[in-house]
C-alpha cells in the first residue's frame, strides 16, 4: 500500500531557524522514511521572520490588515519550505514544496485570523502515492478570491491538523513538534512540582488553550476533534513520547483535574449600578466587540441598590475598554478598574460527574485568605480571578490539592 | 471610460528598496494617478533581497534547480508588492497585490528561466475598471502544474511588457524605471562622449540585449516586438523622458550606426585540424549546450592543411569548455585558448541598405593596427573580438566614425 504510514508532522520555527537546522531535520526526516514512515511536512518560518516581516509591514501602517498584510507575512513559510525541500532532495528524496493555493486550502476572508473551510486531501495524497514528500507552508490559506490569508499565531499548528482532517481516510495521526517536550499539569516555571500529562482529551486541551495555555491553538485542537484527529505533541530536541491528545474515551488517567492553568496578565472592571435599560449591556459588549477588545469573563449580580457588573480584559486592553466605557456609560454610575490580577483555573473532564471539585477549590482559596474578584465555571473548569501577589500561593497549593504534583 | 489612460509601469529593486523608498514610490503613484493616470504597478523584489534568497538556497546545495529554488527567490517579489500596496492603501489608494497564480501568468517549466506562455489580461483589466491599482509581482510565474517559475535576471521587465501585451487592447505603452536614465550610444564608463538615444527600434534594442547590453532583457523586447507595445525606458530618479522602444518605422533619426556596444568578459577557443567526419561539430555544441555553457560566435574555414574551427564564450565558462574539448576531441588536434579577449560591436538598422558600414568597421581597426580574432555580421550588427588592451581605442574610434559623439 502506497498510502499506509502516512503521518502529518509539523515542525515549528526553531526547527528550521537556520541552514544547519533545515538539514539536520531533513536528516531527521530521511531517517522516518528509511523506517517506512510516509511524512506530510509542514513548517512554519525561519524563527523571527514572521516578526521581521510584521516589522516591516507596520512601518508603513501600524493599523493595516487585508491582503496585503498575509501576502507579506505568508512570505516567510514560502521561503522554509523551499529550503527544506532542496535539503531533501539533496539527500535524494523526492520533495515537494507547496503553498495553499496549490493544495486548495480554503478559509474565509478575515485576514490575519482566517479559518480554514476546506481542504483538497486528493492532490497531498496523489504526491504521497507518487512517492513525493509534501512539504507545506503552514500559516496559510486562501480565500474565494484566490488572495492569499493567514490564520493567525499558532496557525502552521492549525494547517497541520486540517491537512490530516483532509486525508483522515488514510491517517489519522498528526505531530506537531515543538520547543516544548509535552503538555503539563501546570506551567512548570509557575509549579516547579507540574508533571508531564502523557494523554488529554481534546475537550479539556481546548479549556486549557482559552485559558491561556500557549502550546496549542484553539482552532487546532477543534478540528482534531472533530474529524478525530490524534495529536502527538513532542520534543523538536529530543527522540520521545510527549502527550497524545485524543478523544475522551480513550484510556486516560481518570483524574478529577488534569490541570491548573493561569493567566498573569488580567485586569477587572466593575461598574454599580449598571445603567437602566434593556439595551446598555448589550450596547457594551458591542462596541468593546467591535473595537477588537476581548472580554473574558463576565459576571454580573443584583441587588436592592442596583444591578452589579463585573468583567475581566487582558492588560493590553484596559486603555481601549476604559474610553469605550467613558462613551457607553452616560449615567453617573462609578467605574471601577482593579489592576495586577490573575485568572487561575482548574480543567478537567472527571469534573463532570464530581460536583465537589468546585467546594475544593473555594475551600483552598479560602485557606491561604485568597479573596476572589469573580468566578466563572463550565463544565470541565472552575476560574478565578485573584490578585496576582496571590497567583503562586494559589497555584501551588491547587496543583497539590488535586493530585497533580510530580513524584519525586 | 474606465480603462482609458492605463499604464504598465515597473519600478527596480532599487526603487522599492527601503521603506522610505516604497513610501516615496506610493507618493510618486499618487500624483500620477491624480495627474488622470491608471497605473498597473509590477515591482521588482527590494534590492539585494534575490540574492540573499539565493545564498541561502546554495548554502544547501548551489547546483539545485528546480521547483523549490524558484518559489524561494519568487518570495521577493511577494515582500515588495504587498509592502508598496500596504503603503498605497495608506494614502487611500485601493491597492491589490497580486501574484502570478491570481493573474495566471503562465509559463514553461523551465526553472529559473522560464518563458511566459500566456497571461489573462481580463483579471488585470477589472481590477482596473474597479478602480484599483494592480501591483504585481514581476519575475514570477506558475507552469502547468501550477508550480511557481521564474524568469531568470531581468525577468520583471519581461512581466511588465507581457503584461502589457495581455491587455494591449487598452494600452500599448509600458513604462521601465531604472537606475540609468536612457540607452545610451555606448557605455559612457568606457566612451566618455556616448549620447542618449531618445527613440530605438526593437530589433536594434535586442541585437544591444544579445551583444551584453545589460539595460533590458532580450525576451521582454522580443515580446514588445511581437505585440507593438511601444517601451518607455527611464531614470527611478529624475522626471524626465528616457528612451522609447518603438517599431522600426516610427521616426528614428535615420543613423546608419545607431549604438556601439561591447563586451569585456570574452575568451576564444580555436582547434585545428578539425576531427574529420561530418558529426563532430554538432556533437561538440550539444555537449556544450547540455552543460549550459552559450557559446556565442562561432567561425570555421577550410585549409588545404584542414579544416579551423574558433569560437567564443564568456570567461566564467572557460574551464568547463575545456573539459568538454577533452571529451569530445579524440584526434591529436590542437586546441587553443586565447583569454583576455573582448566583442566590440556596431548595432544599427540603417546597415540593411547600406553595404559600407563593414568596410568602415574595419578600416577603424586596422589603422590602429588593431588585430581580429573572429568577426561575425548580421543584417543589423557587425561584431569582432579583438585583445581586452585594445578595446576603449577600438570602441572610442567607432563611435566617432560612426557620429555617435556627443555634440559639446
Amino acid at each position: 500500500m502506497k498510502t499506509n504510514n502516512i503521518v502529518v508532522k509539523k515542525f515549528g520555527g526553531t526547527s528550521v531557524g537556520s541552514i544547519e537546522r533545515i538539514e539536520n531535520l531533513a536528516n531527521r526526516l530521511v531517517k522516518d522514511i528509511a523506517a517506512g514512515q510516509k511524512p506530510v511536512v509542514v513548517v512554519s518560518a525561519m524563527s523571527g521572520e514572521t516578526n521581521r516581516l510584521i516589522a516591516l509591514g507596520e512601518q508603513i501602517d501600524p493599523d493595516y490588515r487585508g491582503p496585503a498584510y498575509d501576502m507579506l507575512i505568508a512570505s516567510g513559510e514560502q521561503v522554509s519550505v523551499s529550503l527544506l525541500a532542496i535539503a531533501l532532495q539533496k539527500r535524494g528524496v523526492k520533495a515537494q514544496p507547496l503553498l495553499a493555493y496549490q493544495l486548495g486550502i480554503r478559509t474565509d476572508s478575515v485576514h490575519a485570523k482566517a479559518r480554514i473551510k476546506e481542504i483538497d486531501g486528493s492532490t497531498l495524497i496523489r504526491f504521497v502515492e507518487a512517492g513525493v514528500v509534501p512539504v507545506v507552508a503552514g500559516f496559510q490559506g486562501i480565500d474565494d478570491e484566490d488572495n492569499i490569508t493567514t490564520l493567525g499565531r499558532g496557525g502552521s499548528d492549525t494547517t497541520a491538523v486540517a491537512l490530516s482532517a483532509a486525508i483522515s481516510k488514510y491517517s489519522k495521526v498528526c505531530e506537531i513538534f515543538t520547543d516544548v517536550p509535552a503538555v503539563f499539569t501546570a506551567d512548570p516555571r509557575l509549579i516547579p512540582k507540574a508533571r508531564e500529562i502523557p494523554k488529554i482529551s481534546y475537550d479539556e486541551m481546548m479549556e486549557m488553550a482559552a485559558l491561556g495555555s500557549k502550546v496549542l491553538h484553539i482552532r487546532c485542537v477543534e478540528i482534531a476533534a472533530k474529524y478525530g484527529i490524534r495529536i502527538h505533541l513532542r520534543s523538536s530536541f529530543e527522540d520521545r513520547e510527549g502527550t497524545w491528545i485524543v478523544p475522551e474515551g480513550e484510556a486516560m488517567e481518570q483524574e478529577l483535574v488534569s490541570a491548573v492553568t493561569h493567566d498573569a496578565n488580567t485586569a477587572v472592571f466593575k461598574l454599580f449600578p449598571v445603567p437602566p435599560g434593556a439595551g446598555f449591556l448589550s450596547e457594551l459588549f458591542q462596541v468593546l466587540a467591535a473595537r477588537g477588545v476581548v472580554v473574558d469573563i463576565i459576571t454580573q449580580s443584583e441587588s436592592n441598590e442596583g444591578q452589579r457588573l463585573a468583567f475581566s480584559v487582558t492588560k493590553e486592553d484596559v486603555p481601549l475598554t476604559r474610553q469605550v466605557l467613558k462613551e457607553t456609560v452616560k449615567t453617573g454610575a462609578e467605574v471601577l478598574l482593579i489592576e495586577n490580577m490573575a485568572k487561575i483555573s482548574v480543567v478537567g473532564v472527571g469534573m463532570r460527574n464530581h460536583p465537589g471539585v468546585a467546594a475544593r477549590f473555594f475551600k483552598i482559596l479560602a485557606q491561604s485568605d485568597i479573596p476572589i474578584h469573580i468566578v466563572t465555571t463550565s463544565e470541565i473548569k472552575i476560574s478565578a480571578v485573584i490578585d496576582q501577589k496571590h497567583l503562586a500561593q494559589a497555584a501551588n497549593s491547587l496543583h497539590t490539592e488535586f493530585n497533580l504534583d510530580k513524584v519525586e
